[in-house]
């Protein structure tokens, strides 16, 4: 049981950590911390937290663990803004879905001020954001990466992945950078395929869109995300997304040259095998 | 109401337009036509069909209504195959996703021997197929878009509007030529990308597909779609579809040029238009 959890940046992620602690019993006292005292007023009523400060400092004080989760640059700077302030005993994570920046930020800050900090990513979440769509089981079942590097201590690793699997989640350790290359791959390569698919269509052939069906719907689902915190994203993760791309190019065009020679045989062979990957998928 | 309505190919389709057909009274005889008798007998056990053959000139023989609801190419040979023994008063459609290829053989096989053809397209599916997974509410809702060429008889295209109609299909016209762009667009470029975002991740970082969360099964789903029916389609589509990835590879370098270049404003607004245009859609 966690005495005080202070949770900084109460929107989707940060109002679900809140609302699932308090389902699970997994803190006594939670903070919530933000920017905009309105913002934190829904947490608030819906006692979701206990408390509420826009100071970022005196809300980290007296915390045990305190979970940045705020967007993925916000973060490396409320970091270093609260570092000082974060008690040497607590253990400090964030939810950023780039970790390689952040854990680097953390070990520099711990240089002369030894803070116990180690990154998690929850592979959880909507394209919508804001707390008034945080929900309680939103870390059910789902797989969060926690990022340890040399420099974490292995009871921080403990404490974290605790928190985590208290909270409903799967918990898996990758080291930052194959982190960061993973979620280029598995999430970050996808979002900007669906963002160029919507934007490709819409000049190509714009009168096609009143004629999209579920597939279309499916493929651009995400092209919804928000637009500030994936702007973060992309230049957070910028060199694994560029190789991911250069990936992404030469299969689109290899299938292309298939369909332009009119390879009939190796079409239909290439598609069984990425039909057999994908339905590797559950 | 039809007397005799003949489906030639009883799959997903096809079973789904026999079952629609029984279901709303469409239809007081319907024959469901293949080249394997075996795969026809689930279709005859469950009483979608009222007779089955595997002679095609047989089977259209007597029919007022004559769907051909096998893959694209195949369509286009059994259409010829069966052109002579369909009886002159009978109206003749598909269900064939892209146009301009069957429609230009109808007016072809028109010449000298007149029959009643217009193109039909369903945007109903899955990317599952086979009668198994046909269902008698497939139509419900679903567009249905019917390509008449100024050889149609406007009788003609009324029975298969009307048809669709009554199968629960919304029924919407186009060119032949402009039907062929705008699916491209809608579900050909879609499923490329799809098919060449899981090859990418899976040689790019193989390990990722583990991490693989709700957005990249969503935006991937439709590469679990049948390889030999997709081969067909991308041939008989190439030159809308090359097209539509010039676009699409214009769409993707555009934003990554913004990544690169670390343009964080451009980034956000490019998001931010794309997130609107995403929205439009149900």
């Amino acid at each position: 049981m966690i005495q005080r959890l202070a949770i900084v940046g109460v929107g989707l992620l940060g109002g679900s950590i809140a609302l699932a602690a308090r389902a699970h019993g997994v803190a006594r006292d939670i903070v919530g911390i933000g920017r905009d005292r309105a913002r934190l007023d829904a947490p608030l009523r819906a006692g979701a937290v206990d408390r509420v400060t826009t100071d970022l400092a005196a809300g980290v004080r007296d915390a045990d663990v305190v979970v940045f989760s705020a967007n993925v640059l916000a973060n490396e700077q409320l970091l270093a803004a609260a570092w000082n302030a974060v008690a040497p005993s607590a253990v400090v994570t964030d939810v950023g879905s780039t970790k390689r920046g952040i854990v680097a930020a953390a070990e520099r800050l711990a240089v002369g001020s030894p803070r116990r900090f180690v990154g998690s990513h929850p592979m959880a979440g909507s394209e919508k954001s804001g707390y008034a769509v945080a929900r309680a089981d939103l870390f059910q079942g789902a797989t969060v990466i926690v990022t340890p590097s040399d420099a974490s201590e292995p009871a921080a690793v403990k404490t974290v992945t605790t928190f985590w699997e208290a909270l409903g989640g799967r918990v898996s350790a990758l080291d930052p950078d194959v982190h960061d290359q993973i979620v280029a791959a598995i999430s970050h390569l996808p979002h900007v395929a669906a963002w160029a698919l919507v934007d490709a269509v819409t000049r190509f052939e714009p009168a096609a869109l009143g004629f999209a069906a579920r597939g279309f719907k499916d493929t651009t689902r995400i092209a919804a995300a928000d637009p500030a915190m994936w702007t973060e994203i992309l230049l957070g993760n910028r060199d694994a997304i560029v190789a991911g791309l250069a990936a992404y190019r030469g299969a689109l065009g290899e299938l292309e040259r298939l369909i332009v020679a009119g390879d009939r045989g190796n079409i239909e062979s290439l598609l069984a095998r990425l039909k057999t990957q994908r339905e590797t998928l559950a």
